[in-house]
């Protein structure tokens, strides 16, 4: 699953450098603004027009979650993927029925489910604030650049949104440090579950296959935006398109890749490598370990943990991925080229001038790793806990709401509130067995990192074990209810200090710590980082030009490329799978076992039709649920996944290996026609 | 702890060289014959004579669970570690006892209860065999170099020992392919538990504070050896001291130190640190995660997996120490300027004629790298299967027995054969829960490894799942029946070809390919490995001179130095600990919470006791039980761990850090009269 990934990835990718690449054949997260187009004529031939990109640009949606989607039909419908939408499927089936193993499709509106904590962006505008930026910056000791530069983030965004909560302002770093942009957005609070299928369909394969092709996976879902109770109408939409998609044709995929981190030093990727990323790897092996046999325990704790074990075991895939490119050796000789090239270029222009970058981001790497196991135990938190979340959620916003805007923790800024008020307050359900084993986990992960010893485990635990301290705070918090979260978010700082909820304790307990712990973090690497990466970006562009593409960074983006398979080792995989492949494959064990409505539909639907694909486009964590439009700009698919090597891109995009995989809508159509009988939602589509 | 670890490390270590380091400092895992005796006179006044050798071998203990351990009374009484019995006090625990948790204290011998699968060696006498070995692999082809080692070998040691059961021969390769010795043993093949401490006492502060200090562990056992059914007389056995250790008091630790790498090669560590460390590292973790769950679901539970996840995390933490050690620049510089160092040397002094050993290591690396998702899978097998492991003896002994000793499998060798029997008739407990656990856990990862659709994975599965076939196999196997096992061992190959068993239907299914894979293995990696650092140790004699020690061999060696603390970035830790330390320190939480017993002799123990101590003696893996001797070659307390820096001994080293840990026969003497009222135990030992 490409989805963006959990905290833990997030965290990772604040780490290390964003700064831009050489470009080469097919790559690019380009922007909407610096799109290619001359490009792709000579190319591809296909003429991308302002128009074009307008178009595309209105109808591409950004999910909250972490996701990406397109507008299909004129009442507010949203395609995305089914793994986009598991939590909100979780979320929102009765205590007699599991939508996330079963699937969910809403016979007409009144049945479509609101889902909580989500939110739908579609982007309005942009702006260029890159002087108002670098100028709020400049001159700051590098302790103090992360705070300045939240500062001058809040303004701008009050500044371009005002109060209007229909919208939201955000500045966006573009080539790490090199511009800043403030992208207004079109804000949906209200997004309702219209379909997804059972988790056999849509992660048929599951965990083995996850990151692989040939691949039989119907990951997709329809959502549905809604305002002041009504579907928003939405006649900008793309066109829905049932027509299979063509060897070779060309293809774009536009969406909203996550933090890559093509421009990291090789001191950057060294502590990725020898440090980040094994310790992530184990960690999450023990949380993966935990949940499985928490599964096997019973269809109730199976059903709970669904979600959370997927996104584990994706992550975990992805570290093993990214490890793999960290540890080979063509990839590392292409950066020590690449790195050596810029330092002879660099100092040849700018002498001593320039300073030396790479070796302060070496040092930064050391201290980076020194900070890392306190910093991941306090400020990150455990992966998923939802008390834990609403519980630091409404000490700090108690405590940050009072600041004025631009002197808040950044994610507490005007910008940010109306969405931390909808995570923290929309009504979910919490499984307290899973709660336990999440807390228990952190904790005694906290304790192994810090050791017994250290004061701070001995703040988070006192004289209890981890065990018994995550037992409590379960058992007695009353978080889980809807009501309780609103009293302490209304009754603010008052309310946090007068709770005598043993959770909200505990983080009034731990958090001066965690947020010292923080401001060490940004102080030391984040601040000092900035200055080299924006120090490497300026050198960049002087030396090789402002035609390449930012790294991404979870913001509109665009990619151009072609249905196509590829050839590994003397190995060829073709560009398609279909229905007869599916069947093929079904063993009746599970991953590899239909639902009976799929055993029942198989003589109805056609064996050849297309049912996933590859591209060569260069997508990354983030572009879940993106479409893949032909040259019209009619949605043919949506891309769920990438091969195996795509995980690579992380680091670099490798155009012979790379592969976006995707669902088609020629499968789609017929699984809704065919397996589900959604003859309302065709119709929506436009499909008879 | 020190053990000598998993299978998982075993194969881990048989990956990378063994060969000798320069000396430095008390460095060493000396053998008995190449002691330095002088050095040791002159750096710290100690006469180790030919005589103190002699006597403290004879009283040297090697345990087949891989550990260490010395005589110390005329009845055969063994001292070892508490976690060097955590299989055995499991295993003869009868229904309505828990002797790993509650602890064991045999009233009278008729009492001590017989150890399943456990014998105990002592070193008889010590044979040059290079030269025989040597010619037979001369001349031989990189993949014909394994098979004629192992059958000069298996000669060698049928020509040493003869059919003599109470003897066992071994050869032992030393300074990797540079020396070939034959140790002959004294075996005791019926060893019975006397005494082990409760789990709290032996471990208390559990994982959190293994491989750390300050430490207050009572990690003492004691076992018996029995022949025909008696004691066996050992007048030659070591006094036991039960004074307290002394600041800087010489100190001398023999043992049978595990594989070390000390002389890797920068790739071959490359290898170890990108590839093989962080994937087991992942995979110890899911399995750990797993089996904390477990452990969670119930007592009887928590009981049946308490031994494999205390090795899980030991070995979890092994693994966490060696990635930091191969990441410390410090190290590496070390490493790289001594591989320089040779280089040049030995450029100088061979020319052409040594080839480039370092580069054909190289090109095996990759090769390594290659082959090990597949070995690891099919040739490795689960990491504590108890049924898988009898099925996979009952029907290799079958096949192997039959051949001349010298053409079987080495490990079925006649030498080894009595061992094989014992391992797999003697009658144990066997848990199906943590079976199905185990066999899962395995086979859900050779899939992830190998790949879903790779025809291994197929082999293995068959159109089953992970969790289906694993249930079956535990369902179905009447293996866990001593009886059945017996019958199968005495039936060969028409027994195992007529048994319809499942577990001896899967491992007669899948056995062609792991025998295969493991032959490719032995052909491409262990082979050429073998030529190539036989090659590397040749030079390194001709340049570095014989005054050196070689790698861990699991055999009998003897380190020296001191009683000391160290100094650790500014920060000193002292070398004892005391009881007042432990009651101190005690939370009433686990895993720093004490049994009753421990609760109520707090008033009785003298409060400023040495309980544990550190000394900067040179021990590893497989040391653990090793007894520590004064310069009277007097008991004064057994090494059980190392401190956290000790880890980075698997591959050097550091005489400013790396500690061992022991707990004092004064702390012992004093728990074993107060806490435990073991008088005929201290009588025993000669304490009144």
């Amino acid at each position: 699953m490409i989805g963006l990934g959990s905290k833990s990835s997030v965290v990772l990718a604040t780490i290390v450098a964003l700064a831009p690449f050489a470009v080469q054949a097919d790559e690019g997260l380009w922007t909407f603004e610096s799109f290619p187009a001359a490009k792709v004529k000579a190319a591809y031939g296909v003429d991308i027009t302002p128009a074009w990109l307008d178009k595309v640009r209105a109808a591409s949606v950004r999910l909250s979650i972490g996701c990406s989607g397109s507008v299909v039909s004129p009442n507010g419908l949203v395609f995305t993927n089914s793994h986009c939408v598991t939590d909100c499927a979780q979320a929102v089936s009765p205590k007699d029925a599991d939508y996330l193993a079963d699937g969910f499709l809403a016979a007409a509106p009144p049945e479509e489910k609101s889902c909580p904590g989500l939110e739908a962006e579609i982007l309005q505008g942009v702006a260029d604030v890159t002087d108002r930026l670098k100028s709020a910056i400049a001159g700051r000791a590098a302790s103090d650049v992360v705070r300045a530069r939240n500062a001058a983030v809040s303004a701008a965004e009050l500044e371009g949104c005002g109060d209007d909560q229909r919208l939201r302002c955000q500045v966006i770093t573009l080539y790490e440090a090199g511009r800043y942009a403030l992208y207004k957005y079109r804000v949906y609070r209200d997004v309702r579950l219209v379909f997804t299928p059972s988790a056999k369909a849509a992660f048929f394969g599951g965990d083995p296959d996850n990151f692989n092709f040939p691949r039989y996976d119907l990951d997709v879902a329809f959502l549905r935006l809604y305002e002041d109770g009504n579907p928003v109408a939405t006649p900008d939409h793309l066109v829905w398109n049932p027509a299979p998609p063509a060897a070779r044709e060309s293809v774009f995929v536009p969406g909203n890749p996550g933090p890559t981190e093509r421009d990291a030093t090789l001191a950057q990727l060294g502590t990725q490598r020898d440090v980040i990323i094994p310790l992530s790897m184990a960690e999450l092996s023990e949380l993966r370990g935990r949940l499985i046999r928490f599964g096997e325990e019973g269809d109730a704790r199976r059903r709970a943990a669904a979600s959370d074990l997927a996104q584990v075991e994706n992550d975990y895939k992805v570290r093993v991925g990214e490890l793999a490119t960290l540890s080979d050796p063509t990839f590392l000789a292409a950066k020590q080229s690449q790195e050596s090239d810029f330092q002879a270029k660099a100092r040849a222009r700018f002498g001593a001038g320039l300073g030396d970058p790479w070796r302060v981001l070496g040092g930064i790497a050391t201290q980076s790793k020194a900070l890392w196991p306190a910093y991941r135990a306090l400020a990150a938190g455990p992966y998923d806990s939802k008390l834990f979340d609403a519980a630091r959620t409404l000490v700090r916003a108690a405590a940050e709401r009072p600041k004025p805007s631009a002197e808040r923790l950044p994610e507490y800024a005007d910008a940010e509130l109306p969405q931390v008020a909808k995570g923290v307050l929309d009504p979910q359900p919490i499984d307290p067995d899973l709660e336990q084993l999440m807390l228990e986990f952190w904790l005694s992960k906290a304790r192994e990192r810090l050791g017994a010893d250290d004061p701070l485990t001995q703040r988070l635990l006192g004289a209890d074990s981890p065990e018994t301290l995550a037992r409590n705070l379960v058992a007695g918090s009353r978080l889980a209810d809807p009501a309780v979260r609103k009293a302490l978010w209304d009754g603010g700082s008052s309310a946090i200090a007068a709770s005598s909820d043993p959770m909200i304790a505990f983080v009034r307990r731990i958090d001066a710590d965690a947020r010292r712990l923080r401001a060490e973090y940004e102080a030391k690497v984040a601040g000092p980082t900035a200055l080299a990466e924006s120090a490497l970006a300026q050198a960049r562009f002087a030396i090789y030009g402002e035609t390449r593409y930012p790294d991404g960074t979870l913001s509109n983006r665009l990619s151009y490329g072609a249905v196509e398979g590829w050839t590994d080792r003397g190995q060829t995989t073709g560009p398609f799978t279909t229905f007869a492949g599916l069947y093929r494959r079904s063993t009746g064990q599970p991953p590899y076992d239909l639902d009976a409505k799929w055993k029942a539909a198989e003589s109805e639907l056609a064996p050849g039709a297309v049912f996933d694909f590859t591209t060569n486009n260069d997508i990354v964590g983030g572009n879940s649920g993106s479409p893949v439009l032909n040259a019209n700009a009619e949605v043919i698919g949506a891309a769920f996944d990438g091969n195996i090597h795509s995980i690579g891109g992380d680091y670099w995009f490798d155009p012979m290996l790379n592969r976006a995989v995707a669902v088609s809508t020629a499968a789609t159509t017929e699984a809704l026609r065919k397996v589900y009988g959604a003859t309302a939602l065709l119709a929506e589509l436009g499909v008879r």
